[in-house]
């Protein structure tokens, strides 16, 4: 891109939308407070992420650098917040008018990072605790309007990689087209590649069915959404603080998992995953969870399989299934799984709308901070009991995955170089081959940079 | 009424409606506890009130006399509260299922009695500030879905006694039907009489406009629900804690307040409006404000109209229109009112659907406790400004409101015997015969039983 | 009414609604043909009707005459025929502007008067075929939107006089209200009395149980219009061009029907009925039919209930149930039959939303003519078929309420004299003694004048 | 395409739906009538064409030819007619049940071939009288519900060959999506290439700006159907008897139109709209046209420019716009064109929905028979009036058509031998060249196949 194509709007006010009318002059005040001072850095990277979604994707640091003047500007108004935006990226607008759909992704931004700052200040929650962290988690998803009354168990959460190949990105549209063909609905983490496919291809599925209205949940979470802004195909965009409270977001809300191809940060959601529904708390509730792809990347899930399998055990391995290169029978498995989830749901009394009855570990729950005493200290060795092993794995995944995207990782890594995994040396010796892997398939590359490892293992005998 | 035709439903079991699904687990667990024990007695007292809907008007203690085994048992569901009534009134249901409209009113009574006194405990609110009364009202209101988007500034609040004559409550019919026919709405204080014939007239007026969505709001408090029963039109419901709040609410939630014939609620609630509406800091802020009746009733007008001329000064009448006998020419003056409001909100970016900017004098905002101390403790005299005399009569007609049919004045008056009430001998007089009229006029008769004054008027030189 | 206090707005025009907008230029040439033509008269009658519907019941031609200056004219525009009055009832308008429910039957009658009449010169219908007949029912209650795909078989159609007392209208209203708060709907004649107090009350009921989509279906004819004006909770009024297809209409339409105290008319309805259900062809065919009334009227159908035994057996009598004083359980018998036909539809895949399956002898389909000649020919023997005498029953009573309000018959009446009806001398009998009974309890009264029997009984051998 | 891997379903029977629920017995009587016998094979044609919907476009004979034993029949049921399949493509359907839209279109087909053609027979049109062509026309698109009374004149048509390549094709989408960015809807053939890119790129447009009601109008013919089957986007099918009512559908219908590169076809339609909007009676009639393309396509523009300058003269260019490789620039012309529209309309009290003022001089309107005689008694002289002259273009053009993919063209040729097109040497040499650039540029290839011209210019001095 040539910097002097870069096209701004000078200045554009825009009016509150959904949920952030209907505000009290308390919590306009508060907002303004916390909008103009501790957040506004945060809210205004968010707000040009957003701004900038039609961008091919890109390093994060790179959006915003390309935007320097860009402000955005709280102002109180009885009827809820205004925004006023300087310097805007112009492919936001059309003929100077700012396009609906962004207009309610910067409101949501607005509410989840703005407001829920603000509320915080003065709410109940103890996040020390892991019956709070739930309620906390359901708060953020109830304001946003993602639970909705009466609605069916069909919500399908895909995981995957932002930086698929072509053949595995058409291949998470057939999947996505199969699902909405048959009525199920899509969640991601609202990036593009294995996010985006999905969806687009749900929405034709839908189209073709007058299904019109069509759930495009996306969840993200502020340290990414700038790398991996929401695709213009989310109409429920929500920002979740942090990434555990966004994988208890995923799991909770959603009634099904599909995993496509990725990098680290689908390993650490598989890990995460395991680590719930292999905890005995957790038997006897249905949850599909499919692992798919096409036939060019069997050799991908086969490696996460015999990986998983040698550090958790193969009965671990009968909680997904791999289905490779069949669209049509991803759908059909997992509408039929789906099926269960609302007979034992609908039986037990149960709400479509979050799985308050599953049970997550607060291991996996209280965030993973990747300083390098944190990573060094992680013991990744196979005779620790099962649900503490998986929660280490995957809180190195998460440190490798912070190391390469996102801010505090990055610094951590330059300052102190890069993190050090212990374990035994069988288990190191896999995982070393399996992140290999990931290299060599391009899995863990930015665009438009060489992948440089931001971790080494160490093995112990 | 024979007591052994009383019916009852020995057990119902009903689901949450509205704003109480979609609970969090943390919401329902302070529920449960504050449902079960604090508020259990009240939540129960306004349940059958509530329940006892047809019932015509009646000693709210009479009321919960005739259903001694009456019972309401919060049950917690992961989908929000359900209620186990035990012994409930038969009216309330239709083959055995419970009315609708009754069903929606119950959980209102759930919300504000039981969900807000639960939240109250871990909110902000300082309700010793003026500032965070206001954002109490509103986020009452708002919880209630009372506050929508969008609409038009066309809410009529009515003002008026529930012991009026037929002519009188026809009177107040015709009005809501000529208001209904030019697509005004109608909130009120929800029991029967002058709370009730306006919302009917407006019912018919809206059916023969064909406006589906009538809005018929009926703002109470706990100490008064069971002695006015919420009529079977009103379609949103709200309990406001006590009667400085419910004030507070009617005046920044309605567009335009219609006046009726009353008793000493009415007047209470007129030297409320006037003193507000007679403060400096709200000149130039429109407010349609008439008092109108039959012709049989014009007597009422002009004894209060002398009234406050005669205490607060000529001026004052300006603040109102007082309408004889003339039904269409009321709707026709409140629309053409409502329309500068809506010209004046619109023309200063003012929300239709609270208005913050009206200033609320703290002596009109803090609660009024009707001890006797505090009764005896108004100066009713006339060298004192307006505004602080306009409050201290508010507050005396608000003491003697509850001598007559509130729990805590009763008593009080039951201890101490009747109030005393102290002011400059002119003013009293005045006052000690417009109590009078009142008297004579039966409006401060409750139904069935003779009227016994509960205050004493003490003259000074 | 003191004829000065008649009020009318000069001039106003409106424009078209529902069905009358998205007409092609063809069909508003030949409404403009037909309407300023051929049924002009017609068309400007109705129309007064529908204005005065505030009216009390009147002498149709009583209400013609105090509006001799009235007249509407088609206005042809583009988009649909515009209509402009002038001299109008001031009373269908609010500020100048016509009522929005009026409007919406203002184009009713312009839908069925004219549209109809001139669709008719181009159809295809032979209305000499029974089949083309039901079929042309059929299509006069689809354009006006009566028939709604997916609405549940739960159309009450009430039938009784629109002369009834204040007891009878009062217990009108609790039936009506008893069927609402069960979620049934109403259809009636559309007048006053007996076809207004089940839609008042189930319009209660309707408000009470939130159902805000309540089906108040009038169906009328333009020679009884003016003196039976709908009333104004009607919201889906219909013009059938005679009695014979305003009775198909009823009884294809309708999925139950109550009978309250009536006149005549009410006995040429019952016996309509009888001589579908007693049809060998219709059995099998559930089909709810219940006569009611307070108390006070048990008599009245004591003297029907006799008559019909004597005339055509007792067997007969198995068709329908009579219920004394008791709306409540009325209503529950009522919703247990519709919930009997709603089993038989769906089994059989019958719609819910017309008869087609009932077979109506073209007897009753034909429309019978009430010339003496014809009065005089109709054969009252009992040793006829039972179908042919049950016929032959509805038509005499059918010739008499012509000769009451109609004025086709008040017209043969006035020019040679009374009808002579002829039959065997008991049955005949029988029938002066009801319809002795019916003049004494006031049924055949029309408001402000002595009833002057229009027939006299002839008896033979 | 492999034969062997054409799936079929072997059975399936599906409800009527839409329009085709609620017929009368006698309409369903006439539908079964027509549907088995003189239209069944077109019907069982257009049925096969829908269900084929994801084919690449492909000749119609060949789709026909790949399901030798598709049928469909018609089935009586009381609440409108059932259509039951054999062996149909599978690819209608998912896990064994049509695809939603698929079987609106079904219906759509039903409607139009069989209800209309029942209809037609006992309809009072005459097909040879102008008025009644254009309320015939009418007629079936109110049927469709295509009307829709309230909406923004907004709906843009986009012509345009189904053969373009990838640049063009691409280019059509970009157009689409500003359209649509900018709240336009989109009408065309409904086959592929220009009739489906802007219906697809509008749809992206609309999901960002949140508009979930967009309008995908399709309009074909009985003739074309199989060749260019509707394009899953189309959310509105109507299928006008012939070219002639379809091109009087298109301008009737849409506000605006725009021309991408096309063969023949599309010149038809170029000529067919210069013909009407050159016509005097029209002029002051808004009405925007527009042509447009990539820049590798503007030699088509200037080439179609200069024949019509030379056959019609310069003025005549002023009725369009070429606008070339501006997507964004065509959308803002575009609605800047329908806001004047919409003035004119508002301003003249025309309707939105249906363009009743455009004058269509009956030669336009007459169904052109290509014959070989009607093809060679074309006058194509300069010197004859205006109208006349572009209507014989118009003709000789849709005769090209008819050659190329119409069964009775087809015939006609392979029967006769090509076509002899007679007139002025200089226009006919300007006409050859014309049809050579089109054959050159392969815009009149079919799919699969080398195109040999069916016609032969006849140059006169």
């Amino acid at each position: 891109m040539n910097y002097n194509d870069i096209k701004t709007i000078d200045k554009c006010t825009i009016a509150a939308r959904g949920g952030m009318t209907l505000l009290s002059q308390e919590e306009i005040n508060r907002m303004m407070e916390v909008g103009q001072g501790g957040v506004h850095e945060l809210f205004r990277k968010c707000c040009l992420a957003v701004l900038n979604h039609d961008a091919s994707d890109d390093d994060a640091m790179a959006v915003l650098n390309r935007y320097p003047d860009f402000n955005v500007k709280l102002i109180p108004r009885e009827r809820g917040i205004h925004l006023q935006f300087t310097n805007a990226p112009a492919q936001a607008f059309v003929d100077g008018k700012m396009i609906s759909g962004i207009r309610d992704s910067i409101f949501a931004v607005l509410r989840d990072i703005v407001f829920q700052s603000a509320q915080k200040e003065v709410s109940s929650f103890d996040l020390e605790q892991p019956f709070d962290i739930t309620n906390y988690v359901f708060e953020i998803l109830r304001r946003a309007e993602v639970h909705q009354y009466g609605l069916e168990p069909n919500l399908v959460v895909c995981w995957g990689g932002h930086a698929i190949n072509r053949v595995e990105y058409q291949y998470t549209k057939d999947v996505g087209y199969q699902i909405g063909l048959r009525g199920g609905h899509i969640c991601t983490g609202c990036g593009t590649g294995a996010m985006k496919g999905p969806m687009k291809g749900a929405s034709v599925g839908h189209a073709k069915q007058r299904i019109d209205n069509g759930r495009y949940v996306g969840l993200t979470e502020p340290s990414i959404i700038a790398a991996e802004a929401p695709n213009p195909i989310v109409n429920n965009l929500v920002i979740m603080p942090d990434i555990e409270k966004r994988l208890e977001a995923f799991v909770r809300l959603g009634h099904g998992i599909i995993v496509f191809p990725g990098g680290v940060g689908t390993a650490e959601e598989i890990l995460y995953l395991i680590g719930i529904l292999s905890d005995k708390r957790n038997q006897g509730i249905p949850f599909p969870f499919i692992m798919t792809g096409p036939k060019e990347s069997a050799e991908y899930f086969y490696q996460i399989d015999e990986f998983i399998r040698f550090a958790l055990g193969d009965e671990v391995a009968d909680l997904y299934e791999i289905i490779i290169d069949d669209a049509e029978q991803v759908a059909v498995k997992m509408m039929a799984g789906l099926s269960a989830v609302k007979l034992h749901r609908s039986r037990h009394k149960i709400s479509y709308y979050f799985n308050w009855a599953l049970h997550i570990d607060e291991k996996l729950q209280f965030p993973f901070i990747p300083t390098h005493e944190n990573m060094a200290s992680l013991k990744l060795y196979r005779d620790r009991p099962l649900g503490e092993l998986a929660a280490s794995l995957r809180a190195a995944f998460s440190g490798i995955v912070a190391g390469n995207v996102k801010e505090f990782g990055r610094q951590q890594v330059l300052k102190h170089g890069v993190y050090q995994i212990h374990g035994e040396k069988d288990l190191m010796d896999k995982l070393d081959n399996l992140l290999k892997a990931f290299i060599e398939q391009k899995r863990m590359k930015l665009p438009g940079s060489e992948y440089v490892p931001v971790f080494e293992v160490v093995k112990e005998a």
